[in-house]
């Protein structure tokens, strides 16, 4: 490893972009390039393509000298081997290790990880976490919460990641909040699931069919299902349509007991929440409410001790989590 | 610090007993005492006792140097300051830092933990995590529940005890799993906890009203309200009584769902049961069934890949862990 080296590379590896960014040690990116993953690539196809792009990200570096490629993936890794395991938008790369892949041929190291997990870390050292320090206040653990098309997570704890046993710890959106027959399938395959209930596919799923409703008095009524989404919720909510509004309210509600469930069992003294639904959430001017939610529910003092901000560093998270895999083992 | 020292002292203060022991660096308790905690004791009353009890076990240890005491405490500790928090069965205790208290006077150290925290830690390094590692698996990360009157945990992860930002990680049994309105309250006001539906005070008082339904055939109809505990309900589902087993299987349905959020969160490969109702359901042979409804409800094969194990250390493994923080300590 390179003692001198002031550039890491992190990718971000997702259902639909792979993304690539050149980052210093004070994690600002300064280079970035991305491409979409082709429709029906198979295995041999997406690892050339992801290898072109580390290519193009170490033509910008030129002669410097680079610390490191982090790899933040769109689903679980494999703590031990760095394989992935059942990528659920990223199947033709089940069982793959990019480390095993590339490592021979390139000249520095490779770190891989889940990118809600590595998310959790990109804000911790350099978004919410490092905007909390700077205000004095010490983040001893950090729980971060992206509810955007499903909803997942990560915990950082003393500045390290809680992975568990396999990486695979911190799936907020997989706790079952409502054990009733008639409750959403969610796409795990149980019933009731937090991201059945609130993240933005099911937001939309529960505004096409109540706005379906006969007799149903909202503007959500005259678009057709495939128009309806998170966002023509929230935009319609932002209206004050009653419908729209009532939607975006129950999804707080059932967050909320999700996030509070996460207040018990983490602890955090910072909570950060990201993805597309936050945003909605945010740009509503919600985010207090739901704060007022958790601090009413959570069971006592030590639990309500916390901070709730939203994502500083958006969908650069998991790049600037991967960059700093990177620069943590420098 | 005394290098030589080969004992520790290790209390467990409970909201009944309060119970010590000298334990040798191997987790073997060489002696022990305990006394009941007197009925109304006022804050003055509770110390004067328990600094009795550590002046009996130093007079044990004689003139052989003592590395520590490590106390056990039923309720919140403040991570920081080592001050009780509302402790619900010691409220005299409230706001008390029993190392201020004590550590003066006493010529060794004192380290201070939730009782369901070092029963996690008790149990990772003397107990189901040592039996395991015996047999050659690797304990990365172990979750210790503990089902009795409440509903409790504590997370060791890589060795270390998972505290969260104030201490109050790994409150297991306050996770809201059933969002109705209909669903049962809580003892911390909520309604829906696991505590509230899986518990032995929750099993008993489904027990006592399903009990007095008119028509029931069941022998717990036969007894008087106060009669009917969590014990009696499963002596009865062990004599085949149909309406004490469907309540035992109930309770197993939902502890089924707070376990497997519980593997999704913190995703153990070691989840070891504590507690009255854990060993009602060991002695009932049905540890086996609720393995089987958590592998089968698991989301993942990482997720599925952990061991579900008895407590091996019972109501000892609280003062265990103690031993074990002034160990890790020397």
């Amino acid at each position: 490893m390179n003692q001198q080296a002031e550039l890491a590379l992190a990718m971000d590896w997702g259902g639909t972009w792979n993304r690539i960014a050149v980052v210093n040690p004070a994690g600002e990116m300064l280079w970035q390039s991305r491409q979409p993953n082709a429709p029906g690539a198979d295995r041999q196809q997406l690892l050339t393509a992801g290898r072109a792009l580390i290519d193009q990200a170490r033509q910008w570096c030129g002669d410097r000298p680079i610390a490191g490629l982090g790899i933040a993936v769109a689903g679980p890794v494999d703590a031990a081997t760095g394989a992935l395991l059942d990528p659920p938008n990223l199947p033709a790369l089940n069982g793959v290790s990019l480390s095993d892949q590339w490592a021979p041929a390139l000249p520095f190291p490779i770190l891989i990880g889940n990118d809600a997990n590595l998310a959790a870390l990109g804000e911790y050292r350099y978004g919410a976490g490092l905007a909390a320090r700077r205000e004095q206040s010490a983040v001893n653990t950090l729980v971060y919460v992206t509810v955007s098309t499903g909803i997942g997570g990560g915990v950082i704890d003393r500045g390290r990641m809680f992975l568990g046993a396999n990486g695979m710890a911190a799936e907020i959106g997989h706790q079952v909040i409502d054990r009733s027959r008639a409750a959403p399938l969610c796409a795990c395959g149980r019933r009731g699931c937090l991201e059945s209930l609130a993240s933005g596919t099911a937001i939309a799923r529960i505004a096409r069919r109540r706005a379906a409703a006969p007799g149903v008095n909202s503007a959500l009524s005259a678009r057709s299902a495939g128009e309806i989404t998170a966002e023509t919720v929230f935009a319609a909510a932002g209206q004050s349509d009653p419908l729209a509004q009532e939607i975006v309210a129950d999804a707080i509600q059932a967050l909320a007991v999700g996030l509070v469930n996460g207040l018990h069992l983490y602890n955090p003294d910072l909570l950060v929440m990201g993805g597309g639904v936050s945003a909605g959430l945010a740009r509503q001017g919600l985010l207090p409410h739901l704060n007022a939610l958790l601090s009413e529910k959570a069971m006592s003092a030590g639990h309500r001790n916390f901070r709730l901000r939203p994502s500083r560093l958006g969908d650069a998270a998991g790049m600037s989590g991967a960059a700093a895999l990177v620069w943590a083992e420098n």
